[in-house]
């Protein structure tokens, strides 16, 4: 941690963001990640507002963190009722944390007509409830909600309520711009009336309504703010929250302060792509630092002085947050990728002539024209390169298959009927599944068990599917990604086509052929 | 016009964004839309740099435009040619503009690493392609690429390259950060420094590689700049360029600035949407002031003090930007998002006992928990209410369907047969596909195309699939979105199985069903 810490709150104001409902195996998967990438602070959830959060932090205890603390969240106290016999107090204790986040109002306005209660009975509520988990021996962070626009309005009532939390105790205030739209020079303003006031280190939480979500945070930073919230890409209600996949670098590269490793730093593309696949969420090429085009060049001009020096047209080198340089229409740039992704695989560079090289780049960027993606898919991606330059024979071989989903009701009823070669003997099977594609898998998988018996080892993990050009509705291009597991290794392949049935059917073949080959390759 | 002038270049730096490539007749289109919008320059292209820019300079010229002037973009003329004589140059006279931007290099790096001249030599071409054009008696923007980068290099060339087109007549001079790295505080620095030397009006040009493409565009209006350049959602290069759709609503509403009318300002969402749909990018959700979800609210706790007062929750009236509130009904929200959904859906809150909407929203929670989510299925959830409370009677029911996908090499063909009960009439209909659901799709409007002819104006124009228990592989629980449209209203459909064939059977019942019932609403 540097001299200012990051919270991340993905988890719970992230999952505020239209669309997205994380289960709770999603959210403890992205903890570890978090965790990972080197943030201090993960806000989990409220364990009072429903049972999927109370239930999280009960699993949270498990999981083995190198650096991360688990946060809980909450209001104050309800109005009317002692801190003790809160129901959503009573559970941030047992959620077994050692840190939570209570929030407050702080503008007049909201005690008033969205609390109504009066002005005295919230300074109540606040003091109670901080002093109350203080006393317990927790650690608290006080969000003072809508701080900024309460200033503004009424700066006496607004200092008031923080420096109410801060007599009780607690140990950093927050000061939350929850409606997102201050502007960049009044967020600077306000903070250094606030730091003439307030003796408590200081955190920031912001939105993003104005399109200013992480210029605000870097200008609280200026500002001498202890800490900095945000969701990754940004996710959260409305336009979300400030993007810690964009304040981390900043901080990191531009003002070299020491919020996360070098190395940690280098996972924060992935984290990025990753939080939005669980999200559901397309990734956004344009993302500053993370996004696939972030670091992709396409005018002449531009390309030809990269050659010279990559610092003309790139304001950080891409490695450093895992990202990497693109460059569009130009064959030289596709095979300096390409060698570094055979490198990647294991084959010898050494062995390809330059007409290879050459050919596989044009196949690659055809078929990555058509929808195909092989950063994801390195299995698919192997088997390409076996298949054209390798001496690998197919373990089996498809001549035809069949599907027929049969609806009744809100029942339908799908069944695949195959017809395979393997070592030239001819079989042909038939099985139920829960859907086309999985009939079909059940199918391949009943017709190989024999020649093959280690395939009951291999299991499909994660099936999906994302739709291409989706302004074609259901005839629109699909892709689909299947990760496959033997206990031992993962894999990923891919398929594509404007059929989903032919897209899976891709993937599966290439699943069940790669999980053979590796086991093939162990035997050896 | 305000004291500060709005200069678009979608179509000419917006355009180098990965994937975009505008037609001649989508750079015309735009014009028209951005002129309505009262942006005041509207850069057209780079006439010298190929042949479809120069023909859109002919056309343009046709466009009756109320305010928007179009300029014509070129570099300074080539090292060791007079200007007089330089393609480029004149074909800038041919545009039959009266205005024109240059641009330059000012960072010393770039001149004699990638332009490969010496310092002095990059002076004169400034001097004589600006005095030039001048001459020819056009108004002449300079840009000087580069331009913060270089000044940190090197700031007393940096200053010479200004100062030289100054001295040549030049009546703008705008200042780039053409990688996009700057910080905040870095621009208003490096602003005030050359405010002090420079006497000719300044403008800014910056990019978003940091997230900051807006803030500091809105810090350098603060700091007294003319002239603020940006593209249409930010489209561009690598992250993209300043986003005039956060720039110009901030310009307007925060700071009082009289850029562009209110009327005109009600026509920034659908602008946004537009030149989204014409570069064929997916408008994001989440983008200040435009998104879909910018004004859309989730948590419970948000919806029930909207009610009370919508600036509790919303920084600007969204209506101002053409954009409107929504409420999003899920798991999370309580009865109050409920009853706020129901209003607006045109329910009459009083018809509903408090059991109904209890036992209404234990429903939706059941079906959510089942995986189904409504807050992004309006029309699947004012079914699922006319079906329970109001009068609804189905349009058509489903007896039952069959699907064959069958594959040979590497084509699947998918045919389905369905029977259907349209007005007591029994239908049996069959039709191929693209895949299993377009065949569903084509065949469910093969057979309800002679009872409701209007069919034909519904179009799917989004198909999603989400699997939601990924660790099952395809025997996964699937979501489907499917998004419809009449061309005037558009609507969004869900289904949930663990048979694709079957959760997207019920999202296209439900988009077809109602459209239907919208389209007798308005007969009525």
């Amino acid at each position: 941690m540097g001299l200012v810490s990051l919270y991340d709150t993905t988890l719970r104001d992230g999952a505020q963001g239209e669309g997205i409902s994380f289960s709770l195996d999603d959210k403890l998967k992205i903890v570890y990640r978090l965790d990972e990438l080197g943030i201090d602070y993960i806000e989990g959830g409220w364990p009072g507002s429903n049972p999927k959060d109370e239930e999280f932090f009960k699993k949270v205890r498990n999981l083995k963190l190198n650096n991360a603390r688990i946060v809980a969240f909450s209001s104050t106290r309800r109005p009317g009722i002692k801190v003790e016999n809160d129901s959503n107090i009573l559970k941030l204790l047992e959620a077994g944390v050692d840190t939570v986040t209570i929030f407050a109002k702080s503008w007049d306005f909201h005690v008033t007509h969205a609390l109504e209660i009066t002005l005295d009975d919230n300074l109540d509520l606040i003091f109670d409830t901080v002093s109350f988990l203080k006393d317990k021996g927790l650690k608290v962070f006080f969000d003072a909600e809508h701080f900024f626009d309460g200033f503004e309005a009424n700066p006496d009532y607004t200092l008031k309520t923080i420096l109410t939390a801060q007599d009780a105790g607690a140990d950093l205030i927050v000061l939350c711009d929850t409606n997102g739209g201050q502007l960049t020079s009044q967020i600077e303003n306000t903070i250094k009336k606030v730091k003439e006031k307030v003796s408590v280190p200081l955190g920031i939480h912001l939105h993003n309504d104005g399109g200013l979500g992480v210029a605000n945070s870097l200008a609280a930073y200026e500002n001498g703010i202890s800490q900095i919230q945000g969701t990754i890409g940004g996710i959260g209600e409305r336009c979300g929250n400030a993007d810690l996949c964009s304040i981390i670098p900043a901080l990191k590269v531009k003002y070299n302060e020491d919020v996360i490793t070098e190395e940690q730093l280098s996972k924060l593309k992935s984290v990025y792509h990753y939080v939005m696949e669980i999200a559901n969420l397309i990734p956004q090429n344009q993302t500053p630092y993370v996004g696939r085009s972030a670091f992709t060049h396409k005018g002449g001009i531009h390309v030809s002085a990269l050659q010279k020096n990559p610092a003309t047209y790139e304001h950080i080198e891409p490695e450093k947050v895992g990202n990497r340089r693109r460059v569009l229409v130009s064959e030289l740039s596709g095979k300096s990728n390409l060698k570094y992704k055979l490198k990647e695989l294991g084959f010898n560079i050494d062995n390809f002539t330059k007409a290879e090289l050459s050919r596989l780049t044009k196949k690659i960027k055809f078929l990555e024209h058509k929808g195909y993606q092989f950063e994801g898919a390195d299995a698919s991606f192997n088997l390409l390169v076996n298949r054209e330059y390798g001496n690998h024979k197919p373990f089996f071989t498809v001549n035809d298959f069949k599907i027929i989903s049969h609806n009744s009701g809100e029942m339908t009823n799908s069944e695949a009927v195959i017809k395979l070669v393997v070592n030239n003997e001819k079989v042909h099977v038939a099985a139920e599944g829960d859907g086309p594609v999985n009939a079909l898998d059940n199918a391949l998988r009943k017709g190989l068990r024999t020649f093959f018996p280690e395939i009951k080892n291999m299991k499909l993990i994660d099936y999906k599917v994302r739709v291409l050009n989706g302004d074609r509705g259901t005839a629109a291009k699909v892709r689909v990604l299947i990760e496959t597991s033997n206990g031992e290794d993962t894999w990923t392949t891919v398929g594509v086509s404007t059929n989903i049935i032919q897209a899976s059917w891709q993937a599966l073949i290439d699943s069940i052929e790669y999980g053979l080959l590796i086991h093939e390759k162990k035997l050896e």
